[in-house]
């Protein structure tokens, strides 16, 4: 039997996001399985900052999810899972976030997990998450990294070092494993997984992973 | 790069036991991706039923995956996670437990979740691990089926059709998804996941599929 | 100094539930207070039952109230909040959500509550949201009506009757008070609370005197 | 229909307080609306310090209330809500506590808060008694100023520049909106609101307004 | 070394209560062991019944314990504790509330524990109690007897069948152990046990005991 | 009646610590009672550090139980509870651990408390058993002593300094009282709590009371 693309959405409209999602899940393209199809959504803003581009982003992602009835399974590709909830109302298919699947991964891995986010505003929004999801009892901890910026995460030597220096501060509070909070990170993730010494995340990896499971289950 | 074998540990010596869970990893043996090796312990019973089976099996499972230098990730292929705590300090690679990766993969796919359980007596050591596992908030329900043999659970019409009982009950309290609480309901995921309109996730093939995505990341 | 108005957006197109709206908050428009100017959106279907609903609603409530620059505060009145975080990100005047109002004013009130809802698919998604305010432990219990329209939920005296057993059941359950789960519950309010003898509580008011309280301060 | 006066007990005898919390309610007191009557205990002590002191000005301020068969509702002017379920058991009308409140309406405006105490013994009172409430996961911190009174807290310039740092360390420990742990804050509520830039809640304003919204629903 | 006498207080005036928990308490006054001291306040009234008697009760159990500087602990022998928090912050010695103690004793002895009470009231109160204990995740269920009183709990033949019955309903939810909810039950505890095949647990006992370990450490 | 002894089985090999908690114990010795037996398990390592040495001696500890017909309750005096699960599903009578009956008879002193630590290693550890335990939320906070062996913790002066510390810094974090996270405090506990002011709880004898409660009821 032969399965639809698994669709990993990008909801904003930076291309060179897209093609590091790509470039992410290269690993998991074995012959056989299922194509990890990434996109990006040309109307949307480079990058998604507020509530305003969550919400519609989220809208415009679940409409294109939504006429791509040849899909097998949808991950939203963007740490504040925009459209999640509305993609799973709307469509049969396994729906997958990567906020959720990085963390709940975290968790299959380790006893206690912390994340590295890119700027402190998405600290907060990120607790909402956890609580809503309920596993705020397994965070150890959540660094920031004011003023990175998502290409720079992945491809700056400067920002890796402050990215191991607050790894290394999350391994200190107790995590186990530690998920990578944007999905810019994806470039260093083994170095830093081999530096600290527990599993790193990344969450593109994380859900695209579990859309496979669902697909060929 | 090839990898080694992500090993598929069933803790107890039931043959049949492990070829089912073979047959349900058969999906994910991709060409390209490790080969997933199902393994029993024939000094072990043939079931795991109290808690000094799982304590002496656990240790048994240790020792069999510290053996296995080859190997590049191991499953825990028994719904009370035996040994999980003490393989994880004993060996470097990724090592998932089938019940913390059912409930975590139901997780990402669904609000709350439910679980299917064998024996009345599971439902109370369930408790106790996923308050351990911080996720008590998620759960809906969890449904026994008293008297049930694991291999009746995959094999049986009448199980069946109790099986799909237990699963409307929990749909109707909320669950989302459903976890079945015992390899040997395996067979029937499918039937079951078609006949509730939820997924209905096999604890094996989600722990199997984290494994992977360690393995391949 | 005076102050202005207090919007109280009925988020989808029924001029009867804003009539409603309007209705229940007679008691708090107080000479000298500002005045509750309760509106609805044309464009939005009659009523909010999907998940996109919910999402498109939640976008035309906040481009609404952003070009009300005249408005002192924002009132929610949908038991699913649309909009909430995206109103809060885009204004600097108080937002305040009838679902979260309602149960936070009965907690004021008395230890436990309990909600009166009208479809039981409504009541994962409070739980979801319960969950998400981090207040699931001061829940009793919820009760759905199942297939009780919001206009009937006011004013059919057989459906007053089945609310009336709801309560009953919750006040039985340890709910020290109820948070009325559909504004089209208000008519029956007062009368349901002389029967119960426990606080019911409309959740728009409950929204309206927070908001009269931040503009007032 | 009019209704009887609200009553705002200050359960020690500091008229200076009492006056304090008809100043802080005056902008409630619309024409139309319920009178806020504000009152002291005057065989209490002039400050709450001890559990005993909870014990007995709660006991009095529950029989001050008992005798006032006129009131329309209560409000329990101490940041420790003495009598609480006292006055609840015996009172048939609306009683409400101003931790209570002021925590439950920054919840109403905000996803996370943080309280400014004046005395770090409180801090470990306000622990115990917001496990009690079940809200503890919504708590961004809790700041003291050691050695402040309730005096200074609203009439010292320096005091109001420690209160302003305490609230900017809560603000960047993710509150969204600050309680203010003691009535003797008000004079500089809206100052501190201004200055912040987040939610400032007074608790005997919110008390006073939800017990407004009981009496006239 | 000598130790004082332990202080059991029974808060309310009946001498039968009294001499049942001097009865309880026989198996542990061992020579060499501090005396187990059983007494109770003639002007509080026989039974506790409301949220008055608990603060009125509480406030004479700490004055009279206050009294007693002889005293080497102190036991509130009543199930809601009252006085407790005042006690503590009153005095230096060792202050165990029976219900504090008979709970955390059966969460010493098994996972889960069931409660018996005698009213469906008190069945909310203790709600309250175990949320600002933060143990509600250990709590299998209560079951209440309505309309037996405290006598008859430990001399019915009629109400210890209701009793069986009761404690048979909570282990059947999953209670490893049941704390007895009030100290009439006592003279059928180990009947109870035997019957049950779980630990049941006589709250004075248990308080007894800790209070013992604080004295003679 | 007499009753057998109770076995206080340290899992390890050091005589040295079983001699600590014979006379840790020794207060408890009264004339009538039942005997303290203090045992060791030669074929352990002298020091408990893996999980495996956990599990290993876990399983000698419940077979040397399983063993002595005689005894009357057992006590698992080792500050990570090996055994505990398998030996309460092995034997009849009660089976405490020191860990939770060290957190648990804290709890019974004072709202929140803290831990004293040996290695930070066993922090990570003791979060996810208190996770497991349900009580996280009454933890004020856990000091360890880096570097720190068991037997000068009770025995070196400049040790106990580091303790005091330790001690009050968890103090000012709220702790009520402090547990001690290692039997091998046991020499200082009185002089720490005279110093802290609080009460540090034994955690060796805070379970040997509660199994005396057991056996004596």
């Amino acid at each position: 039997m032969t399965h639809g693309p698994i669709l990993v959405i990008n909801p904003n409209s930076s291309r060179r996001v897209t093609d590091g999602l790509a470039q992410a899940l290269r690993p998991y393209a074995l012959p056989g399985g299922p194509v990890f199809e990434c996109l990006d959504i040309p109307e949307s803003p480079a990058t998604i900052a507020s509530e305003d581009d969550v919400a519609r982003c989220g809208l415009r992602l679940a409409e294109l999810a939504q006429g791509r009835t040849d899909a097998s399974a949808v991950v939203i590709a963007c740490f504040s899972d925009p459209g999640l909830d509305l993609a799973r109302d709307l469509l049969s298919i396994a729906v997958i976030g990567i906020q959720q699947a990085g963390i709940l991964t975290a968790m299959a891995r380790a006893d206690r997990f912390g994340i590295i986010a890119l700027s402190p505003a998405s600290v907060a929004r990120h607790m909402r998450r956890m609580r809503g999801m309920g596993v705020l009892d397994r965070l150890a901890g959540e660094e920031a990294l004011p003023g990175v910026s998502a290409e720079d995460a992945g491809h700056s030597d400067a920002v890796y070092a402050q990215t191991l220096t607050a790894g290394q501060r999350l391994v200190a509070q107790g995590a186990g494993a530690i998920v990578l909070g944007c999905a810019g990170f994806a470039p260093r993730r083994a170095a830093l997984e081999a530096a600290l010494g527990v599993p790193v995340i990344d969450p593109v990896q994380a859900a695209a992973v579990i859309a496979l499971g669902a697909v060929l289950a």
